[in-house]
């Protein structure tokens, strides 16, 4: 199968490229590296080394006799990227490459009109250039959990059932974003649904909740192939965060009452569903959406795994509650469905103690790469509290 | 008060302006003559011939007296937007400041992306100047009825109570637009939102069905105040367009079937409405939706007015089905709430033959300035079938 992977460079991206890789298919890579040059931007950088892509090309050519083929560019140039699609023709497209980070959306005017144009008129681009060239491709789109918010209903896969005076119909499930970033991708979302309403094109919209691991089948086979691990306040999320506190004895750092509930997944199984949504097209004209996550956990709970497992690895682990830079409930209803990928076949990885300790022993290696500073939580949601902020403020222009 | 209003050189953006002008308001209008630029890519124009601002500022001036104060540049450009709401520190603003055709949102990638970039950065821009300089300032933005889309169930004003397996929440009403502009509109509502939630703001979003009518009490006192009068395929709206067509003997362009039903105002309510919100502002920290329209048609029933009453002013009418431009539902169930703007003390002004009379009777005055070729509708929905379109293809790049 011709696969064609947007951000294939990331955290994600380059894990599933690999794995595509692995299995046979003929991938294709787009990245411009955005998320190297806001890391520089920050003076904060991935736990892990990882290298240049060129670099991890050659390496997994190496290592499995397969060629993946970069192109180097912003799919925001839709010029740029209809040439891409023209030349690969994909039969499936894989679009990790959106700007990811709640807190760099937060940051000030720029980063918010940096999020919605890189995200909105970069997939914008894409869906003309799928009905252009390959309107039978499969788009397969990573969404997220946080495009639903904490309703006090339970959130349903993309579509509900509304009877209301009588009437039924059923409508896209309302969505109540808790960032600019966020809103991004129920941007996106909409704008997806009218090209496959429209356009008859087909695409699976992946509700993703929170990613954490650092290690897939492929990334573990040589250092070379190693993914990123981000940690700091910007790019790191929680479980991943407080691992690393965890190793370099910083307390993990919990917003407020830390009751705060996301569904969370291994990045193993990220690939997993990613695999089955490819291999499982949505049929022509169809815009399918997966909520993508295994297990439901409040922050404080990922905490208290951390503390315990670091503990028993001979780590003195402090959880401590930051005041929360983020306005959000710190105590709610959530209940979310997750059954269309499991009826797929997925087959959780789930969370415990021997995978955090797996992720420990990871981070002990690396820990002297670690940058103190990147770590406690600066960016506030409300305006006139960016006094708390200096490292974005002053070294992002 | 001081009122800025975006997008102030435009069909409702300048009576607007005249209209808090004249009484004894602030105010302050923002263009970037996007929508003049628009017409001469397409070798269009307005029916009315429409006097260049600052001209229609002094017309202004020596007839009421009144200052109305022009800024010219793009609310894309943040920078500059900011400039302007430092220094007019509104304590309402009306923004009218959009791309708002659907044809023109359709035409091809680039139109497309225009759109987009134009209302949502645009918008966003302005939420940022808000929170930033002038916190308590109520923004009342110009949405659409078409956010909504046609849903099988009644529409509501913005929210709707949802009943979910025992649970109850009140979330926003889903949306299923019809073209890439009407999306624009709900990304911009979605952020709206957010603004209010999480940085306390406040906006009134109208959701504006079809404006008709040429005349308001201030653009009726002298030639140079009129207002732009569109009824090209690209800027025209569906009563304005029949008058027009009536008025030159061409065939009056139903789509399909005609069944298409629509919420539709007159101009003056138009008015009358955007007043009663800026008088009745929103409390801090709220979104609130108006469903802005008068009376529901279909597209059928308002070519019927117009060819019965053209011909009793001796006009030959024929009503035309023309083949389907756009992707929609020809007959479909539909009725929209709209009783928040009654409640304020909206007194419509119905559609009547009355109102069709002196709108032709204006139409005639106008007559030798029609474009005929702009009339017949060429932007296509569904791509493949673009080759219709000789006239957008070849004159707007």
């Amino acid at each position: 199968m011709r696969i064609l992977i947007l951000g294939g460079d990331g955290y994600l991206g380059w894990p599933t490229a690999m794995r595509f890789s692995a299995r046979g298919h003929e991938v294709s890579v787009v990245d411009n590296f955005s998320r190297r040059r806001w890391h520089h931007e920050q003076s904060t950088d991935s736990l892990t080394p990882i290298r240049p892509l060129a670099e991890r090309i050659d390496a997994w050519h190496e290592l499995s006799g397969n060629r993946i083929t970069p192109f180097v560019g912003n799919i925001e140039d839709g010029e740029f990227l209809d040439r891409v699609v023209a030349e690969t023709l994909p039969e499936a497209v894989v679009h990790y490459g959106e700007q990811p980070s709640a807190p760099y959306s937060m940051a000030s005017r720029r980063h918010a009109v940096e999020t919605q144009y890189t995200n909105v008129i970069g997939t914008l681009n894409l869906l003309f250039s799928l009905r252009d060239r390959c309107p039978s491709c499969h788009l397969v789109k990573l969404g997220t959990m946080g495009e639903y918010g904490t309703p006090n209903i339970d959130i349903e896969e993309g579509f509900i059932e509304i009877e209301h005076k009588g009437r039924k119909d059923v409508l896209p499930f309302p969505k109540v974003p808790g960032s600019l970033y966020h809103l991004s991708k129920v941007h996106d979302s909409h704008n997806i649904h009218f090209a496959c309403r429209i356009w008859g094109l087909r695409a699976t919209d992946l509700n993703q909740g929170v990613v954490y691991g650092i290690e897939t089948d492929e990334t573990a086979l040589d250092e070379r192939l190693v993914t990123r691990f981000d940690y700091d306040e910007v790019f790191g999320t929680a479980l991943n965060r407080f691992c690393v506190q965890a190793v370099i004895g910083h307390p993990l750092t919990v917003y407020g009452k830390g009751g705060q509930t996301r569904g969370f997944l291994n990045i193993r199984d990220t690939l997993q569903c990613v695999e089955l949504a490819v291999t499982n097209p949505a049929p022509q004209g169809e815009f399918r959406v997966f909520n993508q996550f295994t297990e439901q956990f409040t922050v404080a709970e990922l905490a208290e795994l951390v503390r315990e497992t670091g503990e028993k690895l001979g780590h003195r682990v402090e959880v401590q509650s930051f005041p929360n830079p983020r306005i959000e409930m710190e105590e709610h209803y959530y209940n979310a469905t997750n059954t269309k990928l499991l009826d797929l076949g997925l087959q959780p990885h789930h969370l415990g103690e021997e995978l955090v300790q797996s992720m420990l022993r990871t981070i002990e290696r690396y820990k002297d790469r670690v940058i103190d500073r990147a770590i406690a939580p600066q960016t506030q949601w409300k305006p006139g509290e960016l006094e708390a902020a200096p490292t974005l403020r002053t070294t992002v222009h």
